[in-house]
């Protein structure tokens, strides 16, 4: 078997509670790599509290390879000598988060998510863009051929911005929104013909869209066509939604659901829609999916309240102190990403074919070049290539070429400092359906809750 | 001088009290054509009227030429032997425009015309896209080769049908709207630089869109850049309107406004729109400029009363009888139309250069080929070819792309009778702000009212 | 594991003994699959022939699986129920090869092939598209939805000709030439590296071009970069090539050749030339590699006789009576060739990443749409998707795009019986460098010598 | 009327004794404008005969504006403060053309031209482009809104260089061979029908192709069709060609020909060849047209002698002595080009629709973006934009895009200094037909003759 050793990750946001561990996770579990990872946060101490989780790993049992963990001051010192980098930020605080969401909603703009379209979307966009231009001129400066990996949302605008800064750039986009749906098939295939076991990487299927708004037109399972299977599954379930027992249910967690928006879709457009419901909805007018509290609840999804969010991240610095002091074990688990796994193939251990957010040279088909589009890809030593996926149907398209036209204005808007170009990509928002005057409002009081990542606005 | 003999026009709709009796006093003023016009109408005694009227003007003083008028019972024989064919119909009744406008209304959707987007406008072009393969398919038969003018609307789809079902139809679109920006930018010139007696054709325009949604990024008087000219002219009128005196007041006629949307637009993208502020209000989501009457007023433009169009219908028919029997003399003027010049390029009698609508070819970039575009051309000896326009701002060819796609979902909803794509079309429109339980029932009230026009769709 | 069954397979050319006895030993040697064989050949006698070689297989020792092989008389009844079609037939005979061959030999025009490029590959393919017409329309009457597997050259003009014929054809090209230049990179890291026993489908390559003109761009195995190391090999033998010892020695073979064409390509154009020299050498001008004997002796390859391949068909048909005697065993041993593991792909027993010959629809940049180019694609159940492969540099796409043109140019003489447009295609060649009036006569001769293939031609 | 006065016109190879003083000609006919021509050249003292020469023109009878001419000494002081630029240079000496036709002659290579393509032509562009990236750069410096008129050849080569070292020049490229086909086309109307005084401006052509190998598709003349009167010319004059009497025999002069070479192109390929027969047949393989002296003259037109230049050179200066010194009064006649007209155009004074080269944008189908091709643009106000022309037929289409990369090699070989490059371009050049060996010499001498404008390549 092949070893690699001494690779040298750098891990933007390194002071994570919940990416980073996922990472530290995996390459504890994989035996052919081991390295150092850098760890690189704008909150120090956070970085340097994982320096201290990741290296007690080593003396963990069950693991299977050795890693040095290395809080880092500068972004420099964190880039220089990658092979590998990892963005995994948040863009602002969860203050700014809670601006996001419930800013709109005094309006009676309601986002399930609010990090990659809708009004928080596109003003999170804003406040990302300048991050992610001195990050691209970094790496241009310091690891011009390292392979960066970008987990931050909202996801096409930031690796958008990555090569539109530094042209040359190796970055890709990943995301695990797809994974879910095919988790979803594998339910399916349990429940209309008792097959169980199945992997996730076993359901194969064709992947088209953008981030967040992903389509299948082309799914099997060994000689299976799990297309027709869906056409039946969505009958079965469409009226009361996928109900999982448990766990899995769709009370059981703000992030789950009960598929309904995703069964709706199918019966609209033919296509699976992979991503979960929350994210899905957000992509269509406010009065289909999110006009109220009781529209949300008939579709069996949720709002993510931002205040559970920070409830969440007190809980885990508070998990992160006793990692350190010992109180607690590390507990060790495939995390079910799949950051592991591409860097192996990048590193030439074996291919992998899987979705990635990649700019479009052709492989989605009537979307504008360059734009930031989810394919499925070839990984292989120092390569990732796209497979061509075909097209959405028009009406489908539309959709989603509304999105990246969108991106390209609010991404021009912060290139010019431009508000009125910032605005004209907010009025055109598909849950932005108010009247001129309070849509004004609304962009104001936001720019405003956000504006100290907008230094120079001002001025215009 | 070059004389052009015994040339065949064929009048699709040649019944009309409007546009014929335009073209009738055209031709009369035009030395250097004569021939026969071929009259077609589902209506034939109108069509037999209008034999009349026309022949009458031979006998009329300060005619220019011969033309000889004949109303022809069935299609086919007015086609053959064609060298230019004019489609100019209206698809369905007044009644048919009045469920167009009304219906929406019911469910708080104003629509100004109606006939081009909108939810009117789609179900209006799910009504005419039937009449427009038979007509293409006629052409096909007994005239592939003769120039084919259309001047219906929905003018995108009424042209796209054509080509779709015959694509080597010698096929464009003509419309007017550009030509009152033309005129706009004369007042212009004479409100602010005191220059007058300017012809409209020597406003030079690059033209650049969809019909009724055109754009002006650069136009010139001689050695005068008229685009710094119009910022001027958008800050000075903005507030007010430029509201013209007497004939041309916004207060005179449904068709007229203070040109404040077209104002507004300016101000929002940086181009001068180039149709008129009822047309232009009906691209936009319907909270902007058409919430509700106090706000279409405040924006300084109308609705256009379907009942009005009957009276005025009325009055036509009556005007019609008294041209018949000669209680009234046919007033011989030059329409402002571009029709029999544009005949004369064809047929070799000089260059013109003006917009016309055609499929995209490149013409318009950033725009999916073979898509319905409104851009200058180039008219010579059985030969038009577009100009390069170059493409609109992102933000701009968003609201382009967007009814694009809608007119091509539209398309391929007849084609396959697919009433769920139609609807899939009817609720991605910009005015259709509504929820998708109340866009159902809407949808469901026009498809009933306009039934008689889709009579297998019944059966899915 | 999982088994099917009951597969069909209709074989066009079945009479073949050569390819189909490979299909036969990799067929016999596949435990997962199993079913029938329809073996269709214009020489039904042999097709009877190769029934009872392939149905004796089930009797032997060693073999995995059962198949059924049935000579059929029509192609009608070959194809009706089949999954999978594989054409690999001759077009012509060994005396129309000898044409192709000969006749430009006169005019001092020497062909190492004669089936791809060159007056001989026009001429072929001029003979070759009407019974690709053929082919593809019995295949869009029996067989619409069967997965089409061409063997058949000119591979580029037979695939784009189904295509051309039935638009949702679902066929594709396999050919091994790329397999050995794999085969050439092993070579070399056992050469330069010491490193042994590597499998061919661990040298993973982009591919792009077109068949027998193929270019590798990236090439590794595991974590080494092979491009640098193929230009060390170079260095080392482009003098006096890469002379292999024994069986694989370039003077042992007419197939063989030291490479020598292929490092010059290198040297020159910096990619590595991913065929074998013999295809190589005819897409270049006849003064470089083909001048005459002398030069070609210099860079070690050899032109193939026709005559040889005649001798070498007697033996074949000899061997055939000996298998169906009984006097001699069929040697089943792996083939080397992809079919069959493109077949499993194709049925859902896991992903298959290859190089194959298809439409282009973006996977090489800078050709022309719908031209055949071959790249790598994704093979998986009822699903192949080109992987993006990029660009060649201008100087190679000249090259390329000179030969897909020319094809077009065979193509659209064939559809339209012009022999004019056939002598621009046939004068644009890069191997006729001669006079007008000379080629003229070549051009005659050859379309004399096989003018039974173009019974309509005489009229035009 | 519109005057337009104080117009700057900056003048590159203002010291010539032929450009220059066709628009010295052309201006002081147009009323409309006057002006100053700063005259710079690298023969400073020929720019100071010409600011003689032209400003003595102001005194001269027939007169129709006032023109003050200056000769500048340095790039920078001619540029600033210009409207307009024109670029009109030799790329070298006469005694590098000599090498261009000479060099390649020794290996029996004839070249009629030698200034567009084949060996001269490309090695002139290698000479050419260092110069033009210094023009652009110091435009782009001092008058980046200017426009620039480029009459250098070789044409696409170096409007090419203009644009990718100055992105947003305002340059075109301008020449007349296309207008010396409409006057053939004038001579047919005279010959066939009997028709007289044509005005060129009155024979309507679609233009389509790259400069020197120009074609014309649609051609008409008012209401007459000439392509098919074209053909009957073409038949009734291609044995003995069309022999004009006189000043227009093709014996007269060597740029005249009997059109031999343009009637053979008609009958292969069925559009009209848009240039003078000793450009067309540099474009073709070296066995069709200029095989030797015996073939050239056969086809009936010439090689033009470097020799004769010199000669008219020697006779220009002298005739440029006696303008100064008043022995000779300087002929005012209008030259026959555009390029007062065009300039008129953009000042507002007019629509002009004529062929002029541009980047591709798309008015030239199946042809790389941003290569430079001739086609029909219109010309306004600040604005030419080029109308779509369409595509040449794949025979002719793959001859355009073969120069096309060929021109892109040569470029990059520039850029980056590599022989190699230029290399690949050379022997993939029509007229280059001679082995690999004999080609390298060539280069090799033809590389070293013109060294001292590649200066830095001597280290490559």
């Amino acid at each position: 078997m092949k070893y690699i050793k001494n690779l040298q990750i750098a891990y933007i946001g390194g002071g994570s509670n919940g990416w980073a561990w996922k990472l530290m996770s995996d390459l504890a579990l994989e035996e052919q790599l081991s390295g150092t990872i850098k760890l690189y946060d704008i909150d120090y101490e956070a970085a340097c509290n994982n320096q201290i989780i990741g290296n007690n790993l080593n003396k963990q049992k069950g693991v299977k390879s050795r890693w040095k963990y290395e809080a880092v001051e500068t972004l420099k010192d964190t880039l220089i000598g990658a092979d590998f980098i990892i963005i995994s930020i948040l863009p602002g605080t969860f203050k700014d988060m809670d601006s996001d969401i419930n800013l709109p909603q005094k309006y009676g703009i309601y986002q399930s998510v609010g990090d990659t379209t809708g009004p928080g979307g596109l003003i999170r966009g804003l406040r990302s863009i300048p991050m992610f231009i001195d990050i691209a001129k970094s790496i241009s400066s310091y690891s011009p051929k390292a392979w960066v990996i970008n987990y931050t949302n909202p996801m096409a605008l930031c690796v958008r911005t990555l090569y539109v800064t530094f042209p040359n750039i190796k970055a890709f986009g990943c995301c695990h929104e797809v994974f879910s749906t095919q988790s979803l098939l594998i339910d399916m295939l349990r429940d209309l013909c008792d097959i169980d076991g199945i992997k996730r990487e076993d359901i194969k299927i064709n992947v088209l869209g953008i981030n967040h708004f992903t389509w299948i037109d082309h799914a099997t399972y060994q000689d299976i066509d799990l297309m027709p299977l869906y056409s039946k599954f969505v009958k079965k379930y469409f009226k009361k939604g996928f109900e999982r027992v448990g766990k899995g249910s769709w009370k059981d967690s703000y992030f789950n659901s009960a598929e309904r928006v995703k069964f709706d879709l199918f019966k609209r457009y033919g296509l699976i829609a992979a991503a979960s419901d929350r994210h899905l909805a957000e992509f269509f007018p406010g009065q289909w999916y999110l006009k109220d509290a009781k529209i949300i609840k008939s579709w069996k999804f949720h709002l993510t309240p931002v205040d559970w969010r920070i409830k969440l991240g007190e809980e885990l610095a508070r998990k992160s102190m006793k990692l350190i002091s010992g109180k607690e074990t590390f507990n060790i688990k495939p995390s079910g990403e799949e950051g592991v796994k591409q860097i192996k193939a990048l590193l030439g251990l074996g291919d992998l074919i899987t979705n990635v957010n990649l700019p479009n040279q052709g492989q989605l088909k009537d979307i504008p070049d360059d734009s930031i589009v989810e394919t499925n890809a070839v990984f292989r030593k120092d390569y990732i290539r796209p497979v061509l996926s075909g097209f959405l149907p028009y009406e489908l398209n539309n959709l989603v070429v509304r999105n990246i036209y969108n991106q390209e204005t609010i991404l021009k808007a912060v290139l010019n400092k431009d508000k009125k170009l910032a605005f004209a990509a907010f009025v055109n928002d598909s849950l932005v359906g108010i009247s001129l005057g309070k849509a004004k409002n609304l962009f104001e009081e936001m720019l405003q809750a956000t504006k100290e990542y907008l230094p120079e606005w001002g001025k215009h």
